[in-house]
């Protein structure tokens, strides 16, 4: 395919602009798209396609087309996987062995070669549900030397590379956490710092309380990178509140809520990111959505693709769990995987099929976006491109 | 591909034969398959391979065997969709025009080559996730013509073909519905006994109740077809009762379930089939698997595909479910889902891979079949092959 082309015939264009079609979607009927040099640069209904605007077509044959998701929480550096663990659970067997740790173990004595094998194969992964822009943490490292491999390995694949240091309390620190703490924002920040755009806590019981997920975090945004926050997994806590205050891109998880923290949300460019996959894998209640929403917060959909709690890459079921069990709109749910992402990652070239943004196109074997909540578990990816260019065979 | 094949290097193989492996799918790590014009004739560990089995050897690299999914109960002779039928329930917006009747109107006016296409593109999308047999009803044709039309067309592309007449009364019959009993156990039986093996009738309110129920299926056992039955998906009612009284096949749906019913299913050859996909695009309590495994009744997966109640033809999706929502282990659900599916349409040669079975087999890009409910949405059948061929490009 040429620098310059037209993706014709598309029986629904989900732009996200507003000014170019109906709803949050911004929603074209019988539209058509003109990508040049790996730019859209016009997008609209089929009868004022620009005369000259492009030389090769492609007929889309009455397909929809969406943008690319934007999937802004993953964990992909690792090794192993956690099969037994899940299945113990899923069981109702007791399985003590688990948890993130086993990973730790497994991705410090791991290859580069064998990290980078994973991440690989997750993005392809990802990309051919539709995922053109992944977020990657480390936090399976949990030393120095590690957790900076870990950022570098990431950020050979992705540029949205969070440093999450902070993820749990290493073994070796288990009666000194404080002094972990300490590392964290110390000696390993200045080894991870230079990797990273993003840094994020696991702001939760069992992981970091507020005053060490504020002090880590204040220490990254010192070093310029950007806060992100795991809040309110597993029960209620500050993590929303120093989110808010610290000025996060997004708070990730937030099923545990309180007025204030909705209000906070509501009232910041903080997103609240959901992550129904880890709701599903640990039979957990899903978060409230339509709270979210109805106070004026901007909800975005992940992934959170990890061995131990949402082994998925999948956005489409993510889409369509938000649907069901997070009553969100099909329209909500595909807003929030595509223009919500990219809020939560603060990026305004990607989430949207407009003029300028970043041709990551996806084409659905569906007339209509609301198939991928329609047909779940059905994968309805025909074609993506990535920057222009086509990525599947 | 010659006649005689070895798969090779199996890192986890259901047999669904305790006898063979392991637990209750008969499993088998490090394991080896041979087949032979179409059939499985051997299956076990690498160790004992028989010597000089078959000549051409495909290296399953360490990756998850399982049978092919064996779907009992899909509805996919129709035509058009009922988009947004499904976008306004989900949205919480009434919608008038929907239901079964928008089907059996946009049925009843397509050609049998767009019905022929649509049964073909099912059928094929629910091959490439992993379903080697499917059953097929009518079911929206609902006159004497239309309802054979549905059969013949099913039957050219599955064997286990059902009668389903008595899927709704038809408007026209609106208010003389027992006048279209009459015509569904008399003229459109005849009409269609011929190209059916099973007869089965929707037993709910606002549907068939227990008279209509008995009277039908007895009709239609006369005229040799094995009843089967939805029972219970929408209230409590006595579709479970006759389903056994009558030697039913399979109650599907089972979503509401007295104790008498959960007993009569355990004590009798009625398999229970559980049916996820409708529960969940219609945001509906899902049954209460673990009641009936507790009880000794055996249960199937299938997948519901319709377009209105469930567009779905993704097995793998409804093991997921199965495990997260209806509390089913990750070996139940697989084994309900294939082996559960060959006793609901009781059958002996698929749902299983051990000697003398149909070499319908599924490959996953996993090194397990639990990773059919810790990957989630993510599609993970990377070659089936259907009595022996490969179908997968
Ligand atoms: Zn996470
Ligand atoms: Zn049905």
């Amino acid at each position: 395919m040429s620098d310059s082309f037209l993706i014709d015939n598309i029986g629904s264009l989900v732009t996200n602009d507003p000014a170019l079609g109906e709803g949050i979607l911004g929603l074209v009927e019988d539209a058509a798209l003109v990508v040049e040099d790996g730019l859209v640069t016009w997008a609209g209904p089929r009868s004022r396609i620009p005369e000259g605007a492009a030389r090769e077509r492609f007929d889309a044959g009455g397909r929809a087309v969406v943008p690319g998701f934007v999937d802004s929480h993953a964990h992909l550096v690792f090794a192993g996987d956690r099969t037994r663990e899940f299945e113990a659970r899923m069981s109702g067997r007791p399985y003590t062995a688990g948890g993130i740790r086993t990973t730790v173990a497994a991705t410090r004595a791991a290859t580069d070669d064998e990290l980078r094998a994973n991440v690989r194969r997750l993005v392809a992964e990802a990309l051919r549900s539709g995922t053109t822009t992944v977020e990657c943490k480390s936090g399976y490292g949990l030393t120095v030397e590690d957790e900076a491999r870990s950022l570098r390995l990431a950020g050979e694949r992705t540029d949205e590379v969070t440093y999450l240091g902070a993820h749990v309390v290493p073994p070796e620190y288990a009666e000194k956490p404080d002094a972990y703490v300490d590392l964290v924002r110390g000696e390993m920040l200045d080894a991870c710092a230079p990797h990273a755009r993003w840094i994020d806590v696991f702001c939760d019981r069992g992981a970091f309380d507020g005053d060490q997920t504020r002090a880590i975090l204040a220490a990254g945004k010192e070093r310029g990178l950007v806060p992100r926050v795991h809040a309110g997994q597993l029960g209620p806590g500050p993590g929303v509140a120093i989110a808010v205050e610290l000025g996060a891109a997004s708070a990730d998880h937030v099923t545990h809520l309180s007025d204030a923290d909705v209000e906070a949300l509501a009232s910041s460019e903080t997103v609240a990111t959901l992550l129904p996959g880890a709701e599903f894998s640990t039979r957990s209640p899903y978060p409230d959505a339509r709270r979210l929403l109805d106070a004026g917060a901007t909800v975005a959909l992940a992934a959170d693709c990890n061995p131990g709690s949402s082994y998925t890459t999948n956005i489409p079921f993510c889409i369509a769990l938000a649907v069901r069990d997070m009553n969100m709109t099909p329209a909500e749910a595909v807003w929030a995987a595509t223009m919500g992402g990219a809020r939560a990652l603060r990026r305004t070239d990607v989430g949207r099929l407009s003029p300028g943004a970043r041709a990551d196109v996806v084409l659905l074997d569906a007339p209509s976006p609301v198939h991928l909540s329609y047909r779940p578990g059905v994968p309805l990816v025909a074609q993506v491109w990535q920057n222009g260019t086509p990525r599947l065979p």
